[in-house]
């Protein structure tokens, strides 16, 4: 769920982009009074997401169309189902179709990506798959929910929203106990405390230090495994860079606690969803 | 180039998905007369895109850094080569860092695909390669001006900067001669009008109607071949639809003007792109 | 038509400078529970313009009101006739009465001037009478409507919308070829190229470099009439600079196709429109 | 003087409406390193006004710009005179002057006009002219300044800054003794009172309920007389509706303190200025 | 009354900063159709202020949400009563609570400070109590609408909507009778002039320049009485500086017009307001 | 440190409540070149907080203005001691005053409450005062930092930056155990689970379920011992509601982690701060 607030600057934004100059063809071609029901189909297998973004640009075009969501969010549709109907003036639904393909294309593309992601997982795992800061400059919350729809879990949302001390960090701070300890004394009560760390000796530092979540950067499986012995279950153990859909079930079988895959949204394909419209005269 | 006012509501709006409750950990640990110098490198082969913006994100963080491009965009950059430079205070360093790798791997991650597509056409094909409006909501500027630095060129930017008349406007408007006559009539001097044609019959309407460009969408390859026979110069022949980096080479053999991309914009993952930091001390 | 999202954002804005700090008359003198209908008349001949906006200035100052468009826009309307009717809240219709008169007076104004210069035209001549990027800074999009409901064609809706080499881009470029052929080159397909020029010579060269368009700077009758003999219909020709009410007939019927006019938008005096309020009592 | 959150917002809107695609031309035409020296040149006797928006647009395009004004604003400048010089990147300078020029064309026409107005009071007069809220949406402080730069004086900004009681309030009310005595109870104390009469009986009942200021709407010059001559100085008297040119000097004649007329912003054409550019090369 | 686009600007900034990563509680344990109903109940003696923005909070979260007003502004309200009701998706009313209630609090403490000052003046005075432009950044109109329900009234709104000449104004103008002239020839006509005075000195100065309104800055109370003494109705006298609930009675007393007091909005607690929930089930 | 995005939206804001019509006062009476300097003075014993936006503010009026900290926020200052010094045109500066004022009077009088609040704790006590969501509409990011450069701690940010489970979500979740596992399942891994508790018992279910924070609502002194007992470290524990000056040194003995104050920022009284200035003439 996206709040409204949110919702509508980016859908304006996003409209504005296309109709700044309004719809040369739709005016030209089409008469006001035309009316037409359009049906958005999968055209390739997807998890769907966006059915409210899909719904606001829409209605934000012309409030007097109706949306219809056929399929809930975080469903898997086969290719040639409908998602969404809308229906109501043809030009307002020709001015807002693209707009609005573009948002629920990407969205539905990272719901999809993240749950091959979460598909890897062994049955019953308790491993969890987060997503990363690496997210498209003005959509973060619709990826974020587009991750949540596919299954997965979200990391932090922001710079403010969590406290994870990496390398210079550690060494502005002087260490990592130094960092913890001054995380600890000045960071907000409701947050946790993660430490990044590139080798066992920095883990033992962070064990001690009291870190709450143990970000393991880059390491190998073999380190990972080792690592998650040694923290035995003190902190929570996070595998973090190069994680690819075939390393997730070894990361998982490892024991790791989170894996964070910042391709989830920086590098998810748009689904192919279009729109089928029928015009229904005037 | 990105015009400046673009420009500047792009990245704050991005910065402010980051910092709307400010740098926990970097307040925390980093004092604040510390100073840093970074450099953005290439963690892959890629075509670099974005420098105005880097340092824009950085600029707006704090005006006291200094932001240095290492390289121009368009450039092809090898892994380890620095792309850009940023000196002065790590606390605004770390601050901007994710906000303006999240831009500049997007832009270069379309740079560099839409490359590879270009590396595709026969040396010195006339034939263009397109993108198309399947952008990101709130980032169409900065996706076109990555797809020019790729080296393709830019379909229209908006519903009202071309004529492009679509199966729906054709009924809408009774047939394709009614609908072209319509956009002569009624549409912008400085603007050509383009026929989406799904067949041999509506290709000869469309000609006969005088279609400045002429868009086969989904048509095969021998389709395509006897649709610019029969063209012969008459108009400009776009392909649309369902082109991969293989059928480029064909399509531009087969004699078309113009092949859009949909791709380029809406499924180009990420370049990998890192700042490395070094701590000067306060 | 103009797109909601451009609307909303112009009217909330004037409303803004005019209601930022409340009505106290009205506030003071009229009780909450008095209702009203308003009628807007015309106090001129002119031609109506702006039902939409007009609407959106009272809705937006409350959505309880009720407007009626009794005129469609592009209309001759006689003075004393009712070109809008609202009712409801006699308080809401006074703080958005002045606002809404501020928009559908300009846009009033500028269609009805244009209504004239196109009404020089001889019957069923095929020259176009355009306006420019001369408009009202923030009220591109409603100007270039009114000048469409008063019967003209729009020019470029902006500097990305439509390629015009101008003198300095000519000296830039190296001369009229080179200039024109990098238009060609670079710019987007679905754009004609248009190049002005300021002598026989310079026409005699765009067209060698095969302009689409010419535009004619500040030429002399007898010049004009000499430029379209010479074209002989290879491109269009556009006519600019100095243009009046009087001249339109003449430039016609030397042929040219396109006369742009800056007065259109930047000295149309606004339409003579009051409102007309009959208060119901509470 | 016009405040700087003002201006920055008024002129990143109107450079958005004309490059949020950029310039195609002149990034096509002119490469980057071109330097020019642009003057804006006088093409008509006019009073000056807007150099710090002429300033403001070049330097929200390219901060690298260096803009002079020449004539302070509310000069007269004689035909061929400059008014500003600007200096930089050729490309900038394109960029940017379109959207310069429309501010202050529409400035320098409405202070040309205002001056006439005011030069048609005799020498010594104490009538004061001054504007109305017929203003441009949007563009209200910018016209005001204009106005003050004509000469002519400023009625009130907006419906929070000043008390206005017409037609309506009064019925509404319930006579114009309740009326002004409501505004005494509850305007603001650093507020006058006006009161719209339209006949000498309301003229009476207005002065005995102690307005401050009476406008005398759409009244005959005779009647104009006989209330001055009634008022006796016990308010200020305002004429409204009609005032053309050429009654300005029998009103001042007449005793009125105040004409206030629309026309000064809704009529005024813009004033013709161009930019003279010069390309340095590169 | 708030006009409706300064609440809804207002409105959306509040709700942005509480809900840009959403609501984490309510989503994880609140399934989407849970119902419920509201009630805003009043935790100490006040007078309510704020039932239109608390409405606007709801229904901008969710426009299916049903508000309702139970008690009008500006009505002294018990512990324990009800304020306003608000039905509907209990997720919507939990996202929307604290964001509503920060408001309300806020203008109810005005409201109830304010009247508290109101409520020593003597019966039947005349003399008028006013707040100051020291309000809370971004809240202006909130604020000064919350004074004028606890029954005082508003000083100018803003530096544009009223003229007090200060004694910074007065030396760089050279003295009171200059600044006043100046004013009187330059400041709009429906504005008083109001000269602030630090003396008795200044008091004759500035009531021998003509000013409607005399600020006696911080005066004692024999120097205030001997200042109304003097001034005998020649100005409205109005008194500022370090005015206490107690200092009100002996001001009034003292014949005073106008107090201003910017303790009313710089320093009133948020009144004590809770939201009870009533879950409705699904 | 407040980011600089967030600074300057906050900033113009205000600024435009003020001086959207220009200052009248200052444009009449003092000319443009005079100069001057200004110094904020404290005029009671505070904490001075502000230093950031009280430059912002000066220099988006003027960028020529230059703006010196004198004291660092967090200090105490006492009377009369100066905090920042302005030096630059003497308009500009007045301009600005007003705005610039009510943003440090208000952090200031919340960071001096709030030492207050932090004052009363036992010498090397490891309880933390914090602050809530009770803030003012706006100005959230601000007075978090008041409430840091007061000594105390911030509570999460938003809805979306921390996990608190009320008693709504308790009911609607069926039970403490029930809501607490799913925000284990559902939440972001770096936030801990806090659970608001109104009994003894409801705190033995929510130490059974594993809440990692629980806050004691509105508990009497005996209970906060016993519940302090009963944790026994097993979770932290949060004392709201009620919380006064007096009581806090009791509520840090009894061993409780974190007392929650909204009085902080949604009762704070504005510190007294002027600005005195000296015109250097011009």
């Amino acid at each position: 769920m996206i709040p409204n607030v949110l919702l509508r600057q980016a859908v304006e934004r996003a409209l504005l982009e296309d109709l700044h100059a309004g719809d040369l063809t739709t005016e030209i071609t089409v008469i006001a009074d035309t009316a037409a029901i359009g049906q958005a189909l999968a055209k390739q297998r997807l998890v769907a997401c966006g059915s409210q973004v899909f719904a606001s640009v829409f209605y934000t075009v012309d409030p007097g169309l109706r949306v219809e969501e056929l399929v809930p969010d975080g469903s898997w549709v086969e290719p040639g189902q409908a998602l969404y109907r809308v229906e109501g003036a043809a030009r307002s639904i020709l001015m807002a179709e693209r707009t609005a393909l573009n948002f629920v294309q990407r969205m539905s593309g990272i719901a999809s990506l993240t749950r091959r992601y979460v598909g890897e997982l062994p049955v019953g795992s308790k491993t969890r798959i987060v997503d990363t800061r690496k997210t498209t400059p003005g959509l973060r919350a619709f990826e974020r929910y587009a991750v949540r729809c596919g299954g997965a879990h979200n990391h932090r949302d922001s710079l403010g929203a969590g406290i994870l001390i990496k390398d210079n960090h550690i060494s502005a701070a002087g260490g990592i106990q130094a960092a913890v300890t001054r995380a600890r004394e000045l960071g907000p009560h409701l947050l946790r405390v993660e430490v990044e760390v590139e080798s066992a000796a920095e883990l033992e530092q962070a064990l001690l230090a009291g870190a709450d979540v143990i970000m393991l950067d880059n390491f190998e499986l073999s380190g990972i495994e080792k690592a998650v012995a040694t923290v035995k279950g003190r902190a929570a153990v996070e595998v973090s860079g190069g994680v690819t859909l075939e390393r997730i079930r070894l990361l998982a079988e490892a024991g790791v606690d989170v894996i964070s895959v910042g391709a989830l949204t920086h590098s998810a394909s748009a689904a192919d969803i279009s729109l089928e419209l029928e015009l229904l005269g005037s």
